[in-house]
């Protein structure tokens, strides 16, 4: 689902959802105005009146949005009330990281476990998630019907563990190796490349 | 400089470079053409082209880019020659991830030191970078010359840090904290929200 909305517009959707939920719950904020989240996030008014158009939460005239109804249709639109599952491979410095994040549940993803081909790491709890060897990706993939993967391995084995990946029925990866990866034209692939972005900013002064 | 470039051009300078460094250097890859790259990389051959363009590195027909002069050609796109320093602030889990990190080397890119609040964590060394309290953020921030900056702090403190940060000169900041931030219009921000690239990939299935 979602395929026919800009990508553009899709990435803001978590941030109009991260902004509305944190607004006090005092009764102050019980309708938001699209001028309102634009200010508040700096983008343009139009812009933000397109994106939640596609949410089908229909703001009042003069008013706004009602904020609960907003929230849940961008809960909606975000799956986030459907439980997926994610595993995690590479144990290292960043993946640990990521293990003992919280921030995973409030989008409805539990990331179950991570796989890593070191013995070291096999058999050990960080962020109190199993580390598994990378021979069972295949069983713990299957055992929490995992659609999700995050890769944080070397450069060099993310491409082979992309293919292990999407032959243990991940569908889409974030994939964190500072190299593009091949996964095949149905798997959904978003890279974030941390030394590569800070790169973009600092050619951008 | 390299504002008259899309954004998403300039997003894909750092995949070329990376590919193009990538390649053998045994004299097989002297010259690459636009349908090479664009196949390898998954993008068109149209978008590789034009992407180049920008670079001033001339393609030469039916042979290709000269690959030794294109890595130049990007390098200097992307201003790897000129050093520049960063400093990050919250040497949490991903914190110390991205200070273990030897990437930013790549583009040219010194992480100097970390700044924390944590009386625990100042004082220490964490992947060889010192740990500083964040009261003389605006003294190491002026040592090293830093224009740019990594947040990786819980979002409550993103703000507030942000702001600090501007106020000790830096220009343009990678923003991990699930949050955005209001820097000002002439401080250049990427936000790299994890979850949401998670929750992004899980709503196109």
């Amino acid at each position: 689902m979602n395929r026919d909305i800009p990508e553009f517009s899709l990435q803001r959707m978590p941030i109009y959802l991260n902004y509305l939920r944190s607004l006090p719950d005092d009764g102050t904020c019980g309708y938001i105005s699209s001028g309102a989240i634009a200010q508040a996030l700096g983008f343009g008014e139009v812009l933000v009146r397109k994106d939640l158009a596609y949410t089908c939460c229909a703001g009042r005239p003069k008013v706004g949005y009602p904020r609960a109804e907003l929230i849940a249709a961008l809960e909606n639109f975000l799956c986030v009330n459907d439980k997926k599952c994610a595993v995690l491979v590479g144990a290292g410095g960043l993946g640990s990281a990521l293990l003992s994040y919280g921030g995973f549940a409030h989008y409805g993803i539990e990331l179950a476990c991570a796989l890593d081909p070191d013995r070291e790491k096999i058999g050990s709890l960080i962020g109190g998630k199993h580390v598994y060897s990378v021979d069972i990706m295949g069983e713990k993939c299957a055992e929490c019907s995992a659609t999700l993967a995050i890769i944080a391995v070397p450069a060099a084995a993310a491409q082979q563990t992309a293919e292990e990946l999407v032959s243990a029925g991940i569908k889409a990866i974030l994939n964190f190796a500072p190299v593009q990866i091949n996964a095949g034209e149905d798997i959904k692939v978003i890279n974030i490349d941390v030394a590569a972005n800070l790169a973009i900013l600092a050619s951008m002064l």
